[in-house]
């Protein structure tokens, strides 16, 4: 399971696995997009599949899921996403009126986030190889002139923002698969980023990296912009937002809500000279109301990220080896 | 299982399912590729999903088919391939070494098709919820200026012209699923085919429509053209070349080569002022060495495909419910 769970495994298996095998440098630069020219524009290009369980979950469901996080993925390349594709893999025996209703909730959800569902495809498997319903969506978007984010452009200085309080959607599912009454109160962040970024962007072009923390988490994807860009991470612990009943879910459970999945939510490294106009841009947005700056990139510790503690410590937050939750999106 | 077989019960998803959820008219159209404006760009862009059983036949694999299967798609609407995206669904325990030949397998036939994978994701699934592996390709592709390749165009008079013979990649996949060894010497024609499409636009960028008769076969996509356009089609039924041994192989199976997946293989209908020389381009190039003319656009019996059989009488080549042989592709 650790292999599909957005930690080292993941990585590893992308760095050692499929880059070798592709052949190929564009793969290798493993953001969440990708960023192309094709016929005079330039596009971002994304994927994800989607083995979320149970279907739906407080908060939102699988479609919900497939339309946005392809949507925020090409929006970390500051790309707002134009078309998406969609292809189903049912399990024999999947009721229809459940099929409908996830095609209804992406349907509703491409609405929200202004992106056309263009082209798709819908295979059967036999009972026992599959699991109700599996997506997959791709999509396409623009990036803007001037734009070019990207996680090796991180560098000492930057300011790192969070769009709002982590943990919300890896705690709802939990507590709706699990049947656990303490987070009823907590429903998914899952929500479209695009418009978010294109508030930030009109700011300034200069957005050095976008990230939205799924599987894995905060620190998962601050490990990866550590990594890609060499430069050391400082964040404070206190400073991230965490709601309460998030928080009481962790700890109940032994989890660490700066690993756990968010799907509505995005990490920023803006330039010093900008960090302010943008956290209040961020904050005049629906999808950024909640944003706090959660700390810099340093020149000590290159590669690696530290958090400091509320007694003026500090401990080496790591990459996950694999996902706490799998099959959380 | 059938509503994944590409037949009726396929369409009839798409028709009163899908489309009304996603609510565009782009889906509505119905072609292997949705064509689209982006930036001043004019794209193809298609999705599949890929869950052959096994993973390994002879002559290829799902590496193969997802790779070449998309290609085919963007190729279908005039566009050469340029990048693909590509997303595995693992099951828990499959040997990574199986993960690494797929991998290899869609590099080669990257590299065979001349399309780079630019973007990538893995999920991973338990035991019993998958098998083995389920793949993902999505891609995109320019359609040069002046061609509007699509189902809708096909009208009286076109000649319809096969590529190749038919059949193989459904028998070499069941024989080696069944372990029947009359199929031993058929391997499947999967191939990428943006290189023959290439050749044929150099023609005339004036082809009507192309096809790729995967699911479903020669017939249903006969059938979906004949839909979309509103024309009739006859087809000589000795006209259609299926090879010996695949011929045997359906006869002995009780299966209709007509209705047997293809994965290299497409299906033109050309303005008659035109037939002759694109016929002679396709036999030139090694993907359309085997294309034979099959038929032509009627006025009579419109959508409908009617197939003239040796004693001068005909038949109706009527639309599968669903597919002979589930998960071919």
């Amino acid at each position: 399971m650790g292999h599909g769970g957005g930690g080292l495994l993941s990585a590893e298996l992308m760095t050692h696995l499929f880059a070798p095998a592709y052949g190929n440098e564009t793969l290798a630069g493993l953001a969440d997009s990708a960023v192309l020219s094709l016929g005079g524009a330039r596009l971002a290009f994304s994927t994800d599949s989607y083995v979320v369980r149970p279907l739906f979950f407080p908060g939102g469901s699988i479609g919900d899921l497939a339309v946005n996080g392809t949507v925020n993925d090409l929006a970390m390349s500051g790309a707002r996403a134009a078309y998406l594709s969609c292809a189903f893999i049912l399990e024999e025996g999947t009721d229809l009126t459940v099929v409908g209703r996830v095609a209804q909730a992406i349907g509703t959800a491409a609405v929200a986030a202004g992106v056309t569902v263009a082209t798709g495809d819908t295979k059967v498997v036999e009972t026992g190889h599959g699991d109700g319903i599996y997506l997959n969506t791709a999509g396409i978007g623009l990036v803007p002139a001037g734009v070019d984010i990207r996680p090796q452009r991180a560098t000492p200085g930057d300011v790192v923002i969070v769009s709002g309080p982590v943990g919300a959607h890896g705690v709802a599912v939990l507590s709706m698969r699990e049947g656990l009454e303490f987070g009823a109160d907590v429903v998914s962040d899952t929500a479209p980023l695009g418009g978010l970024v294109a508030a930030m962007l009109a700011v300034t072009p200069d957005l050095h990296v976008l990230r939205d923390p799924t599987r894995g988490g905060l620190a998962a994807s601050l490990n990866e912009i550590a990594t890609a860009s060499g430069t050391g991470i400082e964040i404070g612990e206190r400073s991230v937002p965490v709601p309460e009943p998030v928080a009481a879910a962790c700890a109940f459970l032994g989890l660490d809500p700066f690993y756990v999945a968010n799907e509505g939510r995005l990490v920023a490294f803006v330039p010093p000279d900008h960090a302010d106009a943008v956290l209040a841009a961020m904050r005049d947005h629906p999808q950024g109301a909640g944003a706090a700056v959660i700390g810099t990139c340093v020149p000590e510790h290159p590669g690696l990220v530290v958090a400091r503690t509320p007694l003026g410590t500090t401990r080496l937050l790591d990459l996950p080896l694999t996902e706490q939750l799998p099959r959380i999106c």
